[in-house]
Parts: C-alpha cells; structure tokens; sequence
C-alpha cells in the first residue's frame, strides 16, 4: 500500500469537500440561519485537506490496483465523516452515528435517514444533506465508467464489448477527460431537471435540492412525506422521467447528446431495463386500481412513481406502499435487488448481470435438450468473454451471502425478520425507505448503534460494487 | 418423446408402488381398522400398473435424456396421485387437492402436512403416509446416485472426479446394480434406526414411522407435536444422528460399510456438511442457553435438534422454534437453503454447492488482488471442470429465480410477506414446518388451493434438482 499517495489524494479530495460546503453556506445566509455548523465544517475539512496535500505530496506516481481500490473505499469513508459534520456541529442530530449515518446515506446515494423530523432543520442543512447525494452520485458515475473497467471489475467492460462509446480510454484517452465529459452531462440534465420542478411550483431551495436526490438516485427530500407532500401530478412525473434518466447507462446520454439518437435502443441492457419497468408499472397499475386506487390514473401515477423510484434505487415516495397489497410489497423488494443500468448513478445488482443470469439460467436449460451442443453466451451480437462471466457470477454469490449475513446479524439485535432482511435490502441496494419498522412513513432512528454501523457498512459495499470493499478484507490484499 | 415406453415404464412404477400398499394394509388388519381405503387404492393402482405394462409394453429401446427427464418428473406426478388414493377414499381429507398435497409432500420428503389433527387418523393410513417418504428417499437417491451422473447434471460429477466412488458406472457397471446396492445400504441403516426407538420406548408401528420421516429426511411423524411429544433426550439423540447420516452422500456409507473407514473425512463435501452443523449447533447452544433453556443440556439437545432437522431438510421438530429469538429463526432459514448433500436423501441446494460458490466467490476476490495469476478452483485435490462449474452457477441463480417468482406469487393470494416466503423455502428445500402461519406448531391446511398447487409444484422442483422438471418448460425439450 502506498501510504503516503493515498493521503495526497483524500487530501485533494477533501479540499474540493469542503469547496463544495460553500454552497449551503449561501442558503444559510439567505434564510438569514446559524452558519456556525457549516463555516467551521467547511474550516475543518479545508484545513485538513491542506495538511494531508501539503503534507503528503508525492512525486507522480502510479496508482497500481490495490491502491485504488483503497483509494476509492477510503474516499468514500473520509468524505461521510467530513460531511457529517455539519449534522453533528448543529446539534441536529442526537449522536455521531447518527451524523455518520446521514452523511454515508447521502453519499452512497442511499437517502436512508435518521430524522423523525426533516422540515424543522434550517434550510443550509437540508442543502447540505442533498448535496452529499449529489456529489456521491457524480463520484459513482465517474468511478463506474471510468475507473472500474480499468480495474477489471463489474459489467462496465461488457459495455464496452458490445459497442464502442464513451467509457474511459473510448470516448476520450485519460481519466481526467471522461470524467469531465461526465460532469458536463451531469450538471446540464440537472439543470433541465431544476427548471422543470420550479415550473412545478418548487422554489430554487426545493427544486435543487430534489434535483439532486433525483440525479443521483438518492432520496432525501426537504420533506417529511416526501415527494407526497406536494401532491401534484406534474411534479410525480418530472420526477418519474428523471429517476428512469438518472438509472439509465450515463454513457449512452452522452451520446445522444451527441447525436447518436439511436444509442438507447442499440443497447442490450437499456431495452431489458426499460422492459422490466414497463411491465412492473402495467401490473402494479392493475394491481393499485384493483385494491387501493378509485381510478386508473391515480393508479398509473402512483404505481409508477414506486416503481422507478425503487427500480433505480432513489426511494421517494408518493405513498405509503406499507399499506398496499402484500404482493405490490414483495414486488418492489424484488425490484431493489434488480436496481439500475450499469454506469448509472443507481445501485442494485444491476439490470446487466441480471440479465445475463437469467440468460447463463436459460442457457443451461439448453445444453440438457443438447447436450453435445456449444451454445455462447452473447450480448448483443458478441460473445461474452469468459472471465466477466465468472465476475457476474462471485459478484452475484458475494452480494447474496453479504445480503444474508447482515440481515442475521441485525437479527442477533433483537429486529424482526422483516425489518432485518428489508433495511439491509434498502442499505446494500442504496434504496433508502423499505418495510417493517423501516417503511416509507419510518425512519431509521430506532435501529440500535452496532445495526447503524452494520447498515453503513452495506451503504457502502453496495455502492462500490461489493469487490471494491469486500477485496480489503481477504489477507492477500495486504501481503507485500 | 417415446410416449410407449415412458407409459410402459410408469406400469411397472405403478405395480411396485401397490405392493407397498400391502404393508399399511397389514397394519390396518393389525388395529382393526376399515381396510377398504388402503385396499381399494392398492386394487386401483395395481390394475392400472398392470394394464399400462401389459398396453405399452415395447422392445427393449434405449431411453435418451429428454425420456430420462420426462419418467423422472412423471414418475413423482403419478407416484402422488396414486398415493394420494388412500387419503382421498378414506374422507381423511377436505379435497382431492389437499390428498394429493400431503402425497406429494410424502415422496418428495418434504413433510409439509395439511393435517390440523394427526393422532385420530388410522394407523393404517399413517403408516402409508410416513412409508411414502420412505419410498420417495429411495428414489431420490438412486436419482440422484445412478441417473444424475448420467444426466450430466448436479453435482455428483465432482464426486465421480474427486474419488473414484460408488457411482454409476463406477461401483458398479449398471444402474440396476447400484440401485440394489444402495436398497441394501438404505434398509440397514433403517433396521438399526427402528430398533433403537423401539428400545427408547416406542412401539413397532411408531419406530417404523418415524425411522420412514428421518432416513428420508421427510418429517412426517405419528404425533401432532411432531418428537417433541416423546419428551426423550434418547429418542431425541438417535433421531439427530440418524437425520445427519440421512443427510451425508450413501455413497460414503457403502465405502464405510466395505471396510473403507477413512472414506468419510477424505470427503470434501462431508467435512464442510459436518463443519455446518457443529458450527450452527454451537451458536443456537450459546443463544438459546442464554434466551430461552435454563441449563446448558437442554440447550444443546434442542438446538441440535433443530439445526439437524431443518439443515438435513427433515422437518421433525422437538420445540415451536417461532417462539425463539428472530435470530435463530432467521438461521434456521438459511440452514433450509444449504441443505443436505449430494447422494443423501437431503433437499435444498445442498452443501457441495454451496462450498463451490463459496470457493469461486473467495477465488474473484483473489484475482483482483492478482490480477495475471491463474488461479484454478479445486475440491480436494483435483480441478473442477468448467462445464460443471457452469451447471452450478446455473442452478444457484435459477434455484433463487424460482424460490422468488413463487413467493411472489404466494402474496397474490393475499399471504403475509413471511408465510409466503418462508412456505416456499420450506418446500422448494423439501423441509415441511416453516414459519409466519406454517410455522412448527401450525400447519398447510388454510393455504388457498392456488397456493397448495404452488407449493406442490415447488416441492417436485426441488426434489428433482430444479433442472429436471424445469427442462420441460423450455419450447426446445419439445422440439424433434
């Protein structure tokens, strides 16, 4: 491990962190509010970041793997604790976990909180919370296009096979320059997005604030019943249109933008993304229509909402879907699990290695009728090589057995089934609401201080793609 | 499909299975009882069997794969349906449905009963329902020992590969052979089996039923509170050592019984089955010592027990586990999902796969790490082929496919989140007693008659390696 390296960069990291603080400092002022919380945050993580760079500047050098995977699970870790702390400062929270909580929930682009009350919070707080998403969600966009294909981990690389676009040395040779390339798109669509919600009737404060728990499938909103609060039907779909945008492949938006207007549809993984959302949206509209809705538009409306805000892990809600069918509930655990497009700002297992099982399922059906037979697995029109499938497949068994044994360690504190299995759902998948004593009209603020920290653990195994954490935790890892 | 010949085969199916029927029918003259069900089913079955072997008698032809899948799955159909004619006839039960039900869950060894009330049904009719089991382990494994192999299918090819075994062709040249073999085996330890309970105080007609629930790894008792109403910390002993040697390969209890001592620990597959179960038992001793038993042996009995009984996938119960600590509970679902092992009459996914994801997911991980050295996956000595590989990650992904498709379906029936779940894992695992309202003191009789069919339906999926019967549903199984 290069020490020293990897300290000049969280340095790095953390000066731009608390650049970034400026921003609900503004809102503080204007709502005319204590600014003490922010400015001495922003002192703090200014100063330390200075020190570390100053400090532990070092000649270039490469990053090899290991350090970037340390690199990246360490940034997100230094980042959650620097950015709680304007929740911790302001007394707005009852503990530092607590803070931490929020903070991780923010960046990991869960939205899973530990507030009873969120409207009584002064508004730079509430900017400051929903920035967090924001810049987890660029940072996830950056790290799953450009850094996890150079690691070799992950579905990225099949992206890559099947078509040739705008991932790392594709669309442009370093690093550096695809990542810039992506905030440009980033910040456009939100800003499309911010336009739209004031339309909708939002001032600036709300409009971005739900911008950026949109775009990056995050969740927190300004309000205690969420998007519900606002009641208005535009609102629902400008929101619904953009968690489907923010859980699509960032690439291929950026190829439209460029005028590739039929990249969506050239790709395997979108369509199958789109596919399964259309579908869940039909049953769940008859399905609402049958039991809860009086009409079929408050039933397309509100199922749909569900639907993609769970789909692409953002977690606002319009209702309390704890109080619809069982079968609607169960629906939309599934759906957590299935998550976003690769590349995207979602989480989840991801539509391509879902579907790539479900075809490696199907094919295995195949070679029993022929057994002599070699049928290859393909995508598109390419084969899929060999070593990404046993990626997708210990990727797979890996997110299961975490899954498994975290929800029997929220057990051992004394949490039914339910609540166990659902808010390590809601964690590992960056979903934020789930069931049981987590549901959509709950919060986290009763889970005990060890199932906190197990919850933040799965924020952020889930978040960096499971191998990127879990890697640090085999002894290989650290052997010279 | 050469329908003769699979007809001609269920004949010769149907003719053994109404011998059988002799052996409840002599317990029925015993005790007196009516013998017109048992005999009116016996004279059914055998004139059916004979005039399917006598109509579709054909030459000597060789049954290809697709004729292999086929009679195994109609094998299990018709052996239910026929078995389910003493139930039906003799009123014991509401509907044909629940007959069939509590036949299917007989030869699959699940346990899964309708019953609310066990101990006013004949002896007669108890003894059948406790010999099905019986009969269904013998069948699974000569299944799973002499056809498998052949399939190409699960994982007893890794056996074959790791040492050479009684397998197939390996023991000996004939399936007809090895069936014999392993009958010989089956009803030897079953004789030891009975007269041990006869000598912790039970009589003939119960050591008999209960040896039948526990060498199948079925659970279906004689008593409604299932071993717990023999209150005997000897009986208890027995049944847990005889549900783990059900659940080891009868593969290594030939080796063991033909002077091969060691054959047991140069076992892969066997050293993880028992590494399982001592760990579990270790845990549930200390948290149910510590929550629910106030002295250390009752904590062991009882924990062991259950750890034994739902890992084996038998069912009997010595204590209502729903009234234990969600912990235990939720461990015990995870127990139901591993299983026995490969050539034992055991359900779930079974132990040699569960260590191969193991293996294949700690294997990813050491290739980040690595990201040029080649590493190979090896149970004991040898390489595992890629195409079994294959086979595995198949059946795990498909296996969870299912297990979710069919508890979605369960809540549309209007079943709470935990029944419907936990109903399916405890008949897709072939276990029997799960928990919600199918718990270990409740029972199947209130599921609606969709979900009974469901259930039905996963209990044959699980039994017969999912692969099996799922083939079917493919368009390619029916093309010439």
């Amino acid at each position: 491990m290069q020490l020293r390296l990897l300290l000049g960069f969280l340095g790095i990291l953390l000066i731009f962190l608390s650049l970034f603080m400026l921003f609900p400092l503004f809102f503080a002022f204007y709502y005319k509010e204590d600014i003490t919380p922010l400015s001495t945050s922003f002192l703090i993580t200014l100063v330390v970041g200075l020190l570390l760079f100053l400090f532990f500047r070092s000649p270039k050098r490469e990053l090899r793997i290991r350090d970037g995977f340390a690199l990246v699970t360490l940034g997100w870790i230094t980042s959650a604790f620097f950015g709680a702390l304007p929740f911790y400062l302001g007394h707005f929270f009852p503990s530092f976990v607590d803070s931490y909580f929020e903070a991780m929930s923010g960046f990991t682009t869960t939205g899973a909180s530990v507030l009873t009350e969120i409207e009584h919070l002064p508004k730079g707080i509430l900017f400051w919370r929903s920035l967090t998403h924001w810049l987890g969600g660029m940072g996830i966009i950056v790290f799953s296009l450009a850094l996890l294909p150079l690691l070799g981990v992950g579905g990225m690389q099949l992206f890559k096979a099947e078509s040739p676009g705008p991932v790392a040395d594709k669309i442009k040779p370093r690093i550096a320059e695809t990542a810039k390339t992506l905030w440009k798109i980033y910040i456009l669509i939100s800003g499309v997005e911010a336009f739209l919600l004031m339309l909708g009737g939002m001032n600036l404060f709300e409009a971005l604030c739900h911008t950026f728990g949109t775009m990056a499938t995050g969740g927190f909103s300004t309000k205690n019943t969420s998007i519900g609060s606002y009641n208005s039907a535009f609102i629902d779909w400008v929101i619904i249109i953009f968690m489907v945008v923010a859980g699509a492949n960032f690439s291929l938006h950026y190829r439209f933008l460029t005028g590739k207007f039929k990249s969506y549809f050239n790709n395997t993984e979108f369509k199958f993304y789109i596919a399964v959302i259309v579908v869940s949206i039909v049953i769940f509209t008859i399905i609402l229509r049958l039991h809860i809705y009086d009409n079929i538009f408050s039933a397309l409306r509100h199922g749909a909402f569900q639907v993609c805000s769970i789909m692409t892990t953002t977690g606002y809600t319009t209702a309390n879907f704890e109080k619809w069918p069982y079968f609607t509930q169960f629906f939309l655990v599934i759906l957590m699990f299935i998550g976003g497009s690769a590349g995207s700002t979602g989480g989840g297992i991801k539509c391509i290695r879902i579907y790539i099982l479900l075809k490696h399922g199907y094919r295995e059906l195949l070679k029993l009728v022929h057994p002599k037979a070699v049928i290859s697995l393909k995508m598109g029109k390419k084969a899929i090589p060999y070593d990404i499938l046993q990626s997708i497949w210990g990727f797979f068994f890996l997110f299961m057995f975490i899954f498994v044994l975290a929800s029997l360690a929220m057990t051992l504190l004394g949490l039914d089934i339910i609540t166990s299995f659902v808010s390590v759902a809601a964690t590992i998948n960056n979903i934020g609401p789930g069931l049981g004593t987590v549901g959509p009209a709950e919060n986290y603020a009763h889970i005990p201080v060890i199932g906190k920290w197990i919850l933040i653990f799965c924020m952020l195994v889930g978040r960096l793609e499971l191998y990127t954490v879990i890697v640090m935790f085999i002894p290989e890892f650290w052997k010279k």
